[in-house]
């Protein structure tokens, strides 16, 4: 293994990897030095993190069987079923290998995803305390808390991709890690979607609407469970789903590159190594060095830090180019590794102008939230209607886009050589680069949910209107870069199952090559063939099938624990009085979201692997093109769709409830809140799960495309 | 023009044609003949009837503009450019020819809503009162007088197409045609689809919510306006609608005969006549023996004379095959004429399935109805988060059985020769079998806004308890049938855009072939080709948009109406009191929706087709291939997604209005109104404005192909 060319380059990745850990480490302790005096904070932030654990204990016991099913059907079946293998050496390099590498990518993504709600859990409690001293130092505590999480979720998948690569030397290999880290991220995504809207919706139906009290009141029995739920859904669920898009990005370019002809493979694997290294070093950079400016806003200082990682990662990748280029067996033909650049930085730059685009629709100083909330005046339908049609209109721009990056990346890396490789290449460093920041992203987005906890912790612990104040400004700048981060996440996982299909051809070749079939290489999958339309009419209808379960399954999880609520508040004497020393038992909320919750989102999961198994078994591997295509554009589409409504939504309740459209309590209000409860599943549920939907079935295709090249219906 | 050899089959078709023009004359007196006494009757009669004809010449003047200028346009630049044209014949037999199809089918389409809408507004008040004898003679006048406008719009489509076809012996001219039949479709559709909405949707808002008066009470200002949409939208927007579908289904199968082997063209050209002419001939005679049985069920009624029909064709069809099977030199190879039969029979039996699989989501005694009632007890955003789940399955069965269809009838055509050209002629042929009983479903649909306003007729009439039963069962029957010829329209839709796109293809090779070109003669579409891809993407947005758009303009509109009648209410003194002889100002409403209509739906319908122009301009036919497919398929999922939610939400409302979960005036029941309400535009205006959306862009696509090929900036 020490052959490889390439070693010092899985080294620097390794490295870097190791770095961010370090970093990772550092802030946990600079958060957990905050002090803690406040008992009561203290005790319901123990409930929380309590909550917390059951919920995560349970899932991972749940997801570790779906696990050891899967890589059982991997060790028979997958890259060829064992029953085809003549000798134990080919089993154990391939499909051992595989099986063996499924289990890491999902271990490593249950990691990540178990470190970041433990430091949240932490956060929450310190950021809520700290605000007493003033904005700086809660905001440091939030954003750091949430940096924690995105340092260990790039730095893991990065190491996890140069380690199976490097041990591997096989791209097929690091397939079956990807679609480990995919298929935990479905379920936890999904899973903890369905938790935290369940909760979250019940509690303000019964609490702000039937009883009128105020959010995050003690009294109410789903509290803890609705800030249980910003922890698994917010922090464990995203970060899940993006360590998966980033490893996803990683082995689609790494599997293309491995098409490419011999003499430029090395370096264009080495390029993706230095790429991803050097987008973590700038994430790290980008998160020591945030600040919270002199004016105290927070929103401007975790989007100036967007800006500083981006630009840094242009600088830096610019360097590795100028260095490539003077080392011979590093340069490619034509200028290649500028052109390389070019597409990574321009991928990264209009991922930067589609979040900027997103945030238009869903910013509460702009026309959007405005006619929404203007709408309301007439009722809650048409709070939806005019909520739903902006969030149609927002999926142009952002299709626009995609489209251009994938165009541009294209054009710049095809005269590079070969016939298209290298422009498929091109697409997937597009991918990597725009993921290249994720790092800061997933800060930015954990901390959200970690500053959302400190109000929630604030309020419970009277600490008082000014400090609630604080948290308040926090947790707005949350909403606002939220709805940046998202747009910016679809927009990569878009132009990243973009370069899987790229990635899943270049696997049929392979298996074509490899196993001597008598059928002519795939140059591509023709719309006018039958059976790739067959392939994409069905494809484009299961991101609708899929997010319409999990919608179902929030709404009768939370039918469920409004039941639940209500049985409290007629049999526990005292409660909705407040009498002292009364207390809601929490704990049966947080076990019925949290029993929903696992009970909905396995069949969501199988119906989009089942429906790829059927068609691919239906139509072989161009119904499959065909069936990934329709998948992408519509799963791009609706979860684009969704997540801004729902943001749209939200922020529409909140320009109202801060006095305009008649304000709080007027009947404008309460049709926002109408709109605001059909977004909470869009945006939190069904539209970011979507991303998820859609890179598990390309990697399942890619996987099983042996199986699907040779055993067919049609053709 | 007499030496062609199908001259015979164009004659048949066009005394098919004027035996339905005859027909429908027949119906037209027999229901005129029907006795009218009430005066309160006659009077709002006819006010409904001014208000549809003051509609109708508003529009129709908009439109003439824009057809004018269309019109020229297509003069001087289609099928290419005047300055390219080297002789006056040749001015004369394309581009005028061109110009003067377009002004016909646009004209056609025109008189076929107009007839229709003269009709309806006949019928409703006949109707009325004939539900004083009894259901049986009511529900004849109904049906009878919306099969006017089923064999009008049938019967006037095949005589244009085979006129055209016949005198100018070109197909692309007949897409000249279809474009005139389509840009008016697009506007007579949004534009009813958003006066329709408007009047219901405020006439509900201040009658029934606000002021709980019951609908079609006579005190209210926009229950003219109301009862005026009806005609407008469902009668004169959806006959321009499947006019629209009809023809470009026809155009399709011709443009694409045209390009099969010499030996074999006038053959499958002779099919497409004869299976066009015993369609009608099928409808006629199921319009003829549609009769209400022994127990007097009307939906039972409209649904077996659709089966009937049905029947009918295929049986004609076989007859038809057997006897082109005896005559050699309408033998088509390898048992070709019986394959396409079974590819149109399929077509049609498939079209049937997926009417009734809409029908279980939309049902009210199945269970998704059912759900979303029940769902609405916990408030109205569970009403529209289950409805919209209901509505994103609901999309699956169709996707697949329009996908089968054209797989089926692919698989089934492929062998009879050529390379692919008759596979695209078979799905060609699925669609014109699929459409061949739109006689049929035209009725069906059209008898919906007659019985409909009926019942407001006999509401405001005074005809009594006894009457109004039997009005509202009739109009339960048209809700009911309704949701089975809109899926089964918008499954037509589909398989004709795929033939289109088949149509496309043949135009752009026809364009490089007589343009002697150096380009290689398209294949196919290649989804890896980046260029294909990007303009999916954008395709796939458009619907969307377009939606989008439409019901924003319904919001404004409803807005501008709302505040109308409230200050009606508050200046017209005794009008809320029902003061004999106060009347409300029924015509400002009708001004409101009708100017309000025509203001909202240009942009819209520019939208669609800039940006088809914008795409073809950018990046040539590759990207319009894509672009074809991505609005196909976006089209189709969100076309059927609001179709089917809107139904849904409208029978859950009358579900629990009819006893169940808390009935009438709970607040279920409230939240049910909430999910109607946004369920108005998403079914009546945007939903079924999406298939002539789709044909337009195609048909555009097709015109333009070759601009396109030449003028473009990418490839």
């Amino acid at each position: 293994m020490f052959q490889d060319p390439n070693v010092i380059y899985y080294i620097f990745a390794i490295l870097v990897a190791a770095l961010s850990f370090a970093f990772a480490v550092y802030l946990y302790f600079n958060v957990k030095k905050y002090p803690s005096t406040n008992e009561r904070i203290a005790q319901v932030g123990k409930l929380i993190q309590q909550g917390a654990r059951a919920f995560m204990k349970k899932e991972y016991r749940v997801l570790l069987r779906f696990c050891a099913v899967a890589a059982i059907l991997i060790l028979v079946f997958l890259p060829s079923p064992i029953w085809q293998r003549t000798s134990f050496s080919e089993l154990a390099t391939e499909n051992l290998a595989m099986a063996i590498a499924y289990v890491f990518g999902a271990f490593l993504s249950a990691m990540a995803g178990k470190i970041g709600i433990k430091v949240a859990t932490i956060a929450n409690m310190k950021a809520a305390e700290a605000a007493k001293t003033g904005i700086k130092p809660a905001f440091m505590v939030g954003f750091r808390g949430g940096a924690v999480m995105g340092m260990a979720v790039v730095g893991s998948s990065l190491l996890g991709v140069a380690l199976v690569f490097w041990l591997s030397g096989n791209a097929s290999v690091l397939l079956g890690f990807s679609f480990g880290a995919s298929s935990l991220a479905l379920f936890a995504k999904a899973g903890g979607g369905i938790f935290t809207k369940t909760a979250d919706i019940s509690a303000d139906l019964v609490g702000k609407v039937e009883l009128g009290i105020p959010e995050d009141d003690p009294r109410n029995p789903a509290v803890i469970a609705d800030n249980v739920g910003d922890n698994v859904g917010d922090v464990a669920g995203m970060g899940a789903d993006l360590f998966d898009s980033n490893v996803a990005s990683f082995t689609a370019a790494l599997v293309i590159a491995t098409t490419l002809a011999a003499s430029v493979r090395a370096a264009s694997e080495a390029i993706v190594f230095v790429y991803a290294g050097l987008g973590l070093l700038a994430s790290i950079i980008g998160v020591a060095t945030a600040r919270i400016g002199k004016h105290g806003n927070p929103t401007r200082a975790l989007n100036s830090s967007t800006y500083v990682t981006t630009g840094i990662f242009a600088v830096l990748t610019a360097i590795a180019t100028f260095v490539f280029t003077s080392m011979p067996q590093y340069t490619l033909p034509n200028g290649g590794n500028w052109r390389i650049w070019g597409a990574s930085v321009s991928g990264l730059l209009i991922g930067v102008i589609i979040g900027i685009t997103t945030d238009y629709f869903t910013d509460d100083s702009k026309k959007p939230v405005h006619m929404v909330a203007k709408a309301s005046k007439s009722g809650p339908a048409f709070t939806i209607l005019s909520g739903m049609s902006y969030g149609f209109i927002s999926t142009l721009p952002a299709m626009i886009g995609i489209a251009a990056s994938a165009l541009i990346a294209y054009k710049l890396c095809y005269p590079i050589g070969g016939s298209g490789e290298y422009a498929m290449f091109g697409i997937s460093m597009a991918a990597v680069g725009m993921l290249s920041i994720v790092g800061m992203i997933i800060s930015n987005d954990a901390y959200g949910p970690i500053v959302d906890n400190a109000r929630g912790l604030a309020e419970m612990g009277n600490l008082g209107d000014e400090v609630l104040e604080i948290t308040d400004e926090l947790d707005s700048a949350g909403n606002t870069v939220k709805a940046v981060t998202k747009g910016f996440a679809i927009a990569a996982a878009g132009l990243t199952v973009i370069s899987l299909l790229g990635a899943f051809m270049s696997e049929v070749n392979d298996a074509i090559v490899k196993g001597g079939l008598a059928i002519e290489k795939l140059t591509g999958f023709d719309i006018m063939n039958p059976t790739v339309f067959f392939g994409i009419l069905i494809g484009a209808a299961i991101p609708a099938v899929f997010s319409a379960m999990l919608m179902l399954g929030v709404d009768r999880n939370a039918q469920r624990m409004v039941a639940e609520i209500h049985r409290q508040f007629k049999e526990i004497v005292g409660l909705k009085e407040g009498k002292a020393g009364v207390e809601p038992e929490y704990d049966k909320c947080i076990e019925i979201a949290t029993d929903g919750a696992l009970k909905e989102l396995i069949p969501a999961g199988l119906v989009a692997i089942l429906a790829t198994l059927a068609v691919g078994f239906i139509g072989g591997v161009h119904a499959i093109g065909g069936f990934l295509l329709g998948n992408i554009v519509s799963g791009l589409l609706l979860a684009m769709f969704m997540s801004n409504s729902g943001g749209l939504w939200d922020n529409a309740k909140k320009y109202v409830e801060s006095g305009h459209e008649g304000g709080k309590g007027s009947d404008t209000h309460k049709a926002a809140v109408v709109g605001d409860t059909v977004g909470d599943p869009f945006k939190d549920t069904a539209g970011p799960s979507l991303n998820t939907q859609i890179t598990v079935v390309s990697l399942v295709s890619s996987l099983m495309s042996t199986l699907f090249l040779t055993l067919h219906i049609f053709n």
